[in-house]
């Protein structure tokens, strides 16, 4: 039996959507790399009730660990430690040692924002060192300690308390799962394998038959957790399984390559993102792009060292900015409209040209919510990557959805033409009839259940 | 007593964090603007026995209305409806009219879909017209249709079974207001108001400091509900109250505005991004960006009708374009670095003069984890915005956090930059004191808590 915890995070602004949780997923995937299994994720505002009730259900529930997040700070409405120690009955005390390193910390601090007045700023941060006593501390990285807190009674579950903010919760996770208390409760624990397949191009719909006739054909999927979701037009197959079931999950994933040699471009976990930055070798980049308005260019600088590659690219808003600074033939925009096949690939031309790069990408389209002529719809983009001198490919694509998927998905679609350029020599470029078929499948409003 | 509603969140990709949850947050925010209160955001896996916790977990808090997302797909997986059924002790059946309206959805998307076998699709497909018996169904926008069930015992919440993917969650969300049975259920909730106080520049410690003086000069905080959050490097001062005590707030928002005048930017709601564009009245945009490789123009270029004053962006991330596009003297790169606030100000004038825009945007920095130097560290970004020919504001701020942060911070600090140019005339340039503050206050590592 593996041990299984939950995740609660607290924060009224987490709870009513002005902030985004990510800490909830991030520790779910942390928790499951140990062994232990997240069986839930509350999120609750910062109210009393609200965060003792969601405690209690998970002690309901059996779980042997909780971890929380946020509530630490120094306003009134952060009640994280005064609730746990509540719920794993032990009185709140002052820990005076706590309190002078809490000291220590905000002094440079103090002296950085000299218009604050010291002493409302040290009554604001000592509530941060009343803690459930008995409580393991885990050393702030901001001003807020964490700690790990096990139940007075000795039944129930050991509750790990974390910071909100993601650079003080990762490293002081870290630092909780070296404590004996958290040690104590996952004593235990089973080790999971996760693995990754990602797949571009085709419907999730085909997955799910897919998986069924992987079941027909004898292979055990109740022995796996696979789970399939469509994210950013990719399908991600993710599957969690104990090692003694390897050799299930090697079927499985050989089952699926068969069937989807096309569309299956990642086998071990890796990103597109990685996949083209890996398959650059040495040649640099360079983007010339209109209805992305610079996400491409910012993707393509997401990662550290992308200075190797990345050359710069043009943001060519508008057709005065095509002209004056990638260089498009007025005529060709006249002629074929901003939108077209035509001024994609002078874009990519422009971008190689004006940047002194190997490889450009040139990417015009209509993000809407205006712009849609007849024959072009919003959500029309059209791609084109080319190598300096050799190779090129170049794309329409009808995109589903309102401005912001249209925007994203055409850096999705870029990059994978990308691969596919990069990839060039050592597969075959795709017959006609798979590019009409590509193409329709970049146009299809399936549903991502 | 106003209605309590639960939201549940079901997907193991969403548990896992293989994708982030953005349903919850939306969910809980539009029940909000109907008066009933979110009292907490659950997320389980696609496990029978988590999912079915999670309802009578909620149902034992007393909520009114429980409102699922996700788990409608084809998949095995995905067990929502069925859940529900147990749940409210109503039987499945499969619902003819809906089946054959699935039917004709899926007609032009085999269509489309040449390669995939229609039989298999129509199996996976038949499952999601199977229902709980007496649920109202709720027209799909995809293929999933949403269901509103009521408890058959007449006792517990009324569920609202939506789909996972945005596009199909919002407009059913609307769809399943106008059921009967969910006006039933929410029947007597009170509406509550929500203002925002939006402030950058200060640390979150001085609004908690502010909070307790509001408190003790007599402003009955108790009788608003008040949130504060650091979100991108501002301040969100989120209220909610019942309209009686809309005095309160006014006396509580005078306050905070006589307190933080220099720092209190918006009173309505607004973003920095929208005054920015509404500040703009004619005037054109240009940027000419280096370390945050093209976020900046994506984020001018975000909003729907930007191309009526975005002129364009030069993503100059090598020296090498930093000359070539933007004109910038290699003298001047030589004698101050690349990272310099004379860099900064000759990529605003750069733009300015290649994209033949009114205003530049100049942003030059190092978002890590290399590049740094001895007095040029991680973080360290300079920004400089133009008028042609008139003002100008030139800055060297030190940015918190991992390359991510710095890259988003970054583009923040220009917005705000932008503000106070595009204000310009109207409002004094700060005094010589403020502006080494205002340096000082961006490189904080004030805790977000």
């Amino acid at each position: 039996m593996s041990a299984r915890a939950g995740v609660l995070i607290t924060g009224t602004e987490v709870l009513s959507g002005i902030i985004a949780d990510r800490n909830g997923p991030w520790l779910s995937e942390r928790l499951r790399e140990i062994g232990v299994d997240a069986a839930q994720i509350v999120i609750v505002g910062d109210r009393r009730s609200d965060m003792l009730a969601a405690l209690r259900f998970m002690a309901a529930e059996g779980l042997d660990v909780i971890v929380t997040s946020g509530g630490l700070g120094p306003t009134a409405d952060d009640l994280t430690a005064e609730i746990v120690g509540q719920f794993c009955r032990r009185e709140m005390v002052l820990d005076t040692a706590l309190e002078a390193r809490i000291g220590e910390i905000l002094a440079p601090m103090l002296k950085r924002w000299p218009g604050l007045d010291p002493e409302a700023i040290r009554h604001s941060n000592r509530k941060q060192a009343v803690i459930p006593q008995g409580a393991t501390v885990i050393d702030p990285v901001g001003t807020a300690p964490g700690l790990v807190v096990t139940p007075a009674r000795g039944d129930g579950p050991t509750v790990v308390v974390l910071p909100g903010p993601p650079r003080e919760l990762h490293p002081m996770w870290a630092a909780a799962l070296l404590t004996e208390a958290f040690r104590a409760a996952t004593a235990g624990a089973t080790t999971y394998r996760t693995r990754i397949l990602r797949l571009f191009g085709i419907p999730e719909s085909a997955i799910a038959d897919t998986l069924r006739a992987a079941s027909e054909a004898g292979i055990d999927l109740d022995s796996l957790e696979v789970t399939t979701c469509l994210r950013r037009g990719e399908i991600e197959i993710a599957t969690r399984y104990e090692p003694a079931v390897e050799h299930v999950y090697d079927a499985f994933a050989d089952f699926v390559r068969r069937r989807h040699a096309d569309s299956l471009f990642s086998e071990d976990g890796s990103t597109i993102d990685e996949q083209v930055a890996a398959l650059l070798g040495g040649r640099t980049i360079a983007v010339a792009e209109s209805c992305t308005g610079g996400l491409m260019a910012a993707r393509l600088t997401d990662r550290p060292g992308s200075s190797a590659y990345f050359k710069g690219g043009l943001v060519v808003y508008s057709n005065d900015a095509k002209v004056a600074l990638a260089g498009i033939d007025p005529d060709l925009i006249e002629r074929h409209g901003a939108v077209s096949t035509e001024v994609a690939e002078a874009l990519a031309d422009g971008a190689i040209e004006r940047l002194d790069a190997t490889i450009g990408v040139g990417i015009t389209g209509i993000a809407g919510p205006g712009g849609a002529t007849a024959g072009k719809p919003v959500g029309l983009v059209c791609f084109s990557v080319h190598e300096r001198g050799g190779e090129g490919i170049t794309r329409s694509v009808n995109l589903p959805g309102g401005r912001v998927d249209v925007r994203d998905r055409a850096t999705v679609v870029a990059m994978h033409l990308l691969r596919r350029l990069l990839l060039g020599s050592r597969s075959p470029e795709p017959a006609r009839g798979e590019r009409r078929n590509e193409k329709s499948r970049c146009g299809s409003g399936a549903s991502p259940e």
